[in-house]
């Protein structure tokens, strides 16, 4: 059985009602290319809980904030082909900007709250993007399950939220953050890192374990948290922290005190590569 | 047959599976009750259309931009089921505001430059809310059809502009507006209505006739049609405009000159009644 790559809406749908109506579950990996370990555990993910896999591949404009970080996104999609081809994909869904935005989009979909902090702060109608074409892919494809990873925590929460506010008849499951061995959490990013911020990237993951050890040992002002987290990037002059939050699951809130589990996020320049990266982190049991 | 009350979203969603799984068409007509010969029209429209016909009844407070409005809406569950039961209705899914709003709404549709003029302009949120809820009803129900008069003519564009930008899968049909023997638009407003100024409603629709007649001799300067309404609408002092446009049938914007099919619409009070009508005018052939 080998992938089958499609590149219009007509096609895709056309290509998965057969198996919708045998009864069969379709599962769909959104993604923007540039596929790496963390998409294989997403699509193994999918494999294990639906009988179809279907990856879409976009790289959506509406999502960029900087032009200059959409032109240079990475894009090669005989690569993304392979790998799908390796991974035991069955559909990949290709299409052009002109397919997913015949015309000006008029429509979008605002997740407000969960957007207020994090990325959504710095990174204005990202989110909106995001919540537009996921939904439009979901509309497209109508998978029974949706991976998304916790590599992108508030992305996932904004994801979950739209669906349960919209009553979108799909399943969202949360996969978790594939890393490197020094702990970097993997992203499409990391490809533009030379090799000395490349090694100074590991700080980020490094410092997130210093405060899942600290809350584990019962600290509870997020206050302290910070300032333990931004001591461990801040030695090296090559880390611009751009956000450091610690904040509720599914909401997305900074906590005034942790007595339950929260997610500690952050945003880090090197260069001019953006990484994000987040721990969720458990206080001790009550005694 | 009977027509089956459904007030669950899970309820419902098991009650039309049957019929999904073995190929049968489900058609939706989303209303706020208050049923009337409007919503007849649209029943029998899609009881020629689709095999399965599910009538909502749901005041949506997110729509309203007047708490006193939403309050006094008219509310008449059992006139209305006994309603859809002499329409030959299948299904009316009629839930609390707490089964379609359990947890405050974050997620939102926004349909930009459509909603900037006519009822856009003077009720803020109002298209934000109505998209919202029926994109909500199309995710719950999942009609092949649905479908919306044409008294509301910039909701109708709202919701076709949203299924085409959203890729549902959903066919929206526009359902032409009922009306009196006088010609006014049938509307569950119109209850609120005194006799003198239900007499004086008729104007409404007089004067979009002339509107029609005008464009139809070959009169193409919006502002000559607009001075030609209001002259219709004025004499009676019982008639507060709110607003007269003239604009393009699809993105609702006013057009400069008339040189193809327009919707001239209009929202008037009468005493503590808004009410909304609007007709589609179209130039003499070209010679």
């Amino acid at each position: 059985m080998s992938v089958r790559l499609l590149e219009t809406i007509a096609d895709t749908r056309s290509a998965l009602e057969p198996a919708r109506r045998q009864g069969q579950t379709i599962g769909l990996v959104p993604t923007m290319g540039a596929l790496h370990a963390g998409h294989g555990r997403l699509i193994a993910e999918a494999r294990q809980g639906t009988n179809l896999v279907v990856v879409s591949v976009f790289v959506n404009p509406v999502q960029f904030d900087r032009e200059d970080d959409f032109t240079r996104y990475p894009r090669d999609l005989p690569r993304d082909l392979a790998f799908c081809e390796a991974a035991g994909v069955d559909v990949v869904f290709a299409p052009a900007v002109q397919e997913m935005y015949p015309a000006p989009q008029r429509t979008f979909v605002e997740v407000t709250r969960l957007t207020g902090h994090l990325c959504g702060r710095f990174r204005p109608g990202h989110f909106r993007g995001v919540a537009t074409v996921v939904l439009k892919l979901l509309n497209i494809i109508q998978p029974h399950r949706a991976y998304f990873g916790e590599k992108d925590a508030q992305q996932l929460a904004v994801v979950r939220r739209m669906v349960r506010d919209l009553n979108l008849p799909v399943e969202i499951v949360p996969v978790p953050t594939v890393r490197e061995p020094d702990g970097l959490a993997i992203s499409s990013r990391n490809q533009h890192l030379n090799p000395q911020d490349r090694r100074a990237a590991a700080a980020l993951y490094r410092a997130l374990c210093v405060a899942q050890q600290r809350i584990a040992s019962g600290a509870t002002a997020p206050e302290d948290i910070r300032r333990d987290v931004l001591a461990a990037l801040q030695p090296d002059p090559r880390l611009r922290v751009e956000y450091v939050e610690i904040v509720d699951p599914d909401q997305m809130q900074p906590v005034e005190r942790i007595t339950a589990p929260v997610r500690v996020a952050l945003a880090v320049w090197i260069g001019s590569v953006r990484l994000i990266d987040n721990l969720l982190c458990e206080p001790p049991p009550r005694g």
